[in-house]
C-alpha cells in the first residue's frame, strides 16, 4: 500500500458528500493504488445538527471552517455544499490558504470562474470542477486535456436530467407537461420548486462553463439565452416523431463569424442524431470539432455517481502534489470573444399555428413567410378538434432569430390565424 | 504567442502522420495558446521515395532515423508507422535517448506494453497512446485519469469501424456478408485482405489495451478469447430484429471471480443499449462502474480524426515538459490478475437451429437444453424454404459457455436437429 497520505476535508454531506465518503471507503484500495497515496478523510464541514450523526459513524465533522483552513495537514477542501453563499468564500479562503479545492458547484464556477481561477493561480493550487457539468460523465478533462487539438465549433449537452426525464416521458406516455412533472417530483428527479430546471436557468449555468472551456473564452450565465420547457405540449411531441425527430432540452454553444452564440432550449432534434437516444435522467455532451469531426461523452448527470468525478479530481490533485505540479492546468480561457445576439443566430424553426380551415388560408401563410425573408421547407396540415379550424406545421430552412420573430409578427397579424400554438429550433 | 519552442519528430507521413502535420499547421495558433509553447515539425521519417514530396511541400524529411535520435533538440517522437518492426524498437531507442513518445500503435501496446512503460519510466519520459483504441475517441486519458474513483467491472466497446460499418449495412439493406464485404472495400473502409478486421483480431489489440487500464492488471493479445463476423447471416440479424436486439461486433472485458474475462465476438444487443445505435464507421466505449454506473464515449475510430489524440498527447507532453513533470502518470497494471478461461465465461446465447418440422421436436430439443444445465427463456419457430424443415430460435438465460458447448453437442446428435446454425451471445 501506498505510503504518502494525503489529508482532505469535505464541506458538506449530502447526496454527493454521502457518496464520496462511501466510496472513498469502499473503493480504498483501487484509489490508493492509483493515487500512490491514501487519501484520507480528516474533516467534514457540517451543520450543527448533523454532527452526532456523522461521528456516530465515526467520521469527524466540525461546524467550523476555521478548524478545517487552519489545518495545515488538509491539502485538499471538497466544496459539495451548492449555492453561491458561503461556497464561493469558503473557496477562494482554501485557496488564500494554500488548499487546493475540488467543487461539484456550478453556481459558482459559472458566475465566478474567473475570481476563482485567478485565486488558484495566485497560490499555485488547482482548482477542479469536473463534478460541476453533466454529474459523473468525464467532461472538463476531455475538454481541457484530450480535446486541445481541436478547433472545437459547437457543443450540444442534455445536461439536465429532470427535463430530459420530463421529455422522454411525455414522449413514451403522450402525457402532458403538469402530469410528468408532478411524476418526476414524487420520483424525487424533480425539485418541489422546479424552476431552475425546467426554465432551463441550471442547464444555462453548464453550457456556460462548458462553452468558456471549448472556446478558450469566459462565458458567463448571463450570456445564455435562455428557455425552458415548460411550453413544450404532447402534441409537439407527436408532430416532432411524424417529422423523424424527438423533443430535447438542449444546452448549445457555437462560434460563429459573429461571436459565441450560447443558448439553452427545447429543440427538435433529428432521430438519429446521437443525443436523440440520450433518455431519462441520463445525461450527454456532444463536441463538433476539427480535426475530431464528432465526440459525445454520455453518463449520470446527477446524485450519488457524481462522486466519480469529485474524487477523481482529489486523485488528480494528489497526483499534483505528490509530482510537484499543482497547478499544472488552470483557466483556459485565453481569448475575449463576443458574444453573438440571440437575434443574429441561426436555425432551423418548426412552427405550429391554429388557422381558419378555409381555402387560400396556406397561400397567405405562405407569402408572409417569404416577405419576412424565411424560406420554408416543408408544410403539414392536420385536423384538429375545434370547428372550422386546422393546425399548420411549417418547418423553416435555417434562417436568422430575427427573422423568425418577423414572420411570427406578420403572421399574428393575419386575420387566418388563430393563433401561433409553438415555436421551436430544429437542430 | 507563447516562447517556447517543442520540436517534435514524426515517424511515418501516411493517412494519420499527414493530417498531424496539417492540424499542428492549420489549428497552430490555439494548439500553442493550449499548450503554452509552439509546438514545431523538426523531422519527419520517411521511405526514401517520399523524402522529395515531403520537401516540395516545405516539409523536413529523413530516411534515417539516427538523424532524429542524435537530435537533442527534438523532445518527442511520434511513431505512425504501425506494425510491429521496426515501431517498436524505434520507440525504445527513442525514449533511450531521453525522448517522450507518443503512438498509435495498438499492435505495440498490445503487445509490448510492459516493456515501453517500463522504458518510459526508467528514462523518466512519457509515453502516451491515446489513438491506439478508438481512433479520435478520448478513452485511454479519460480511463487512466477521469474514472480513477471506479471499480470498473465492465468494459464493452465497438472498437473496430470496418465490422460496425458491414454490420450495420446488413442489418439496414438486408445484404449477405460477401455483398457488404465487398462494397466495404470499394469505399476503403475494408483492406484488400479484411482478416485483421473480420475476424476480430483489431479489436482483440484494443480490449487488451483497455482492459489493462480498466483492471489494472496487463492483459495481452493472446487473453483474449476471439470471434469474428464471417459467420454472421442476413437471417441472424433479422430474428435479432424481431426480439429487441441488433447485431454488433463487441470487445468486451469484465472482472469476475475467475479473473479476467477478456473476448470479442459478435453479440445480439438489446436495441436500448447505448451502444445499440451507434452505426457505420463510428466506435464507442461503454464503461460500467461504481460509483458511476455507466458511461460512454463515441466518435470516429479511424482516419484522419485521429490526429485529435495524437496532437492531444504531443500537447499533454509538452505541459509536463514545461511544468517539470514528464512522467507523471505511467503504467496502471498494479496487479496481476488470472484470465477467466473462456469456457468459465457467462452469457446469454441465442442458437438457430434448422430442424426436421414435426410433432415432437420441441420436446426432444428442450428436453436436451435440460439435460445440459442450459436454462431457456425464448423460444420462436420460423419457417423455412427447406421442405419438411422448421428453423427453431432459441434465446437462453444465462450460462456458463462450457454448457453451451455441451448443449449444442448433444443437440447436434439428436436425429431430428439437421444442424446448428447459429450460435451468438447475447449481451
Amino acid at each position: 500500500m501506498a505510503n504518502e497520505v494525503i489529508k482532505i476535508a469535505l464541506l458538506g454531506a449530502g447526496t454527493i458528500g454521502g457518496s464520496v465518503i462511501k466510496f472513498l471507503r469502499e473503493n480504498h484500495e483501487i484509489i490508493s493504488k492509483r493515487a500512490e497515496a491514501d487519501i484520507q478523510i480528516k474533516n467534514i464541514l457540517v451543520l450543527p445538527q448533523e454532527i452526532e450523526k456523522l461521528h456516530a459513524q465515526g467520521l469527524p465533522a466540525t461546524e467550523n471552517y476555521e478548524e478545517i483552513l487552519n489545518d495545515p495537514e488538509i491539502k485538499i477542501v471538497v466544496e459539495l455544499m451548492g449555492g453561491i453563499n458561503p461556497a464561493k468564500d469558503f473557496a477562494l479562503q482554501a485557496m488564500a490558504h494554500g488548499k487546493n479545492v475540488v467543487t461539484a458547484n456550478k453556481d459558482v464556477v459559472a458566475q465566478f470562474g474567473s475570481e476563482l481561477f485567478e485565486a488558484a493561480e495566485k497560490n499555485h493550487v488547482d482548482y477542479l470542477f469536473e463534478a460541476s457539468v453533466g454529474g459523473a460523465i468525464p467532461i472538463i478533462m476531455p475538454l481541457k486535456r484530450s480535446l486541445t487539438a481541436n478547433k472545437i465549433t459547437e457543443i450540444l449537452g442534455i445536461v439536465n436530467g429532470t427535463t430530459n426525464y420530463m421529455l422522454t416521458k411525455m414522449s413514451e406516455d403522450g402525457a402532458d407537461y403538469e402530469t410528468v412533472l408532478k411524476e418526476a417530483q414524487a420520483k424525487g428527479y424533480a425539485e418541489r420548486n422546479p424552476a431552475a430546471d425546467v426554465e432551463g436557468k441550471d442547464a444555462a449555468r453548464k453550457i456556460a462553463i462548458l462553452a468558456s472551456i471549448a472556446f478558450n473564452s469566459r462565458v458567463k450565465f448571463e450570456d445564455v439565452s435562455i428557455e425552458g420547457i415548460t411550453k413544450i405540449t404532447p402534441d409537439d411531441i407527436c408532430h416532432a416523431e411524424k417529422l423523424g425527430y424527438v423533443v430535447k432540452l438542449l444546452a448549445i454553444g457555437k462560434e460563429s463569424e459573429l461571436g459565441i452564440d450560447v443558448r439553452v432550449h427545447p429543440v427538435l432534434l433529428n432521430k438519429n442524431h446521437p443525443l436523440a437516444s440520450v433518455n431519462g435522467v441520463l445525461n450527454a455532451i456532444f463536441v463538433r470539432g476539427v480535426p475530431i469531426d464528432e465526440a459525445m461523452f454520455y453518463g449520470p448527470g446527477a446524485g450519488a455517481p457524481t462522486a466519480s468525478a469529485v474524487i477523481s479530481d482529489i486523485i488528480e490533485i494528489t497526483r499534483g502534489i505528490l509530482t510537484n505540479s499543482s497547478g499544472r492546468f488552470g483557466c483556459t480561457c485565453y481569448e475575449q470573444k463576443k458574444i453573438c445576439p440571440v437575434e443574429e443566430t441561426v436555425s432551423a424553426y418548426y412552427l405550429r399555428l391554429l388557422v381558419a380551415d378555409k381555402p387560400g388560408v396556406l397561400g397567405q401563410i405562405a407569402t408572409t413567410f417569404g416577405n419576412t425573408g424565411v424560406s420554408v421547407k416543408s408544410v403539414m396540415q392536420a385536423a384538429v378538434e375545434l370547428e372550422n379550424h386546422a393546425e399548420i406545421v411549417v418547418v423553416t430552412h435555417k434562417v436568422k432569430h430575427k427573422n423568425i420573430l418577423q414572420a411570427q409578427d406578420a403572421l399574428e397579424k393575419l386575420s387566418v390565424v388563430d393563433k401561433i400554438l409553438s415555436n421551436i429550433r430544429v437542430e
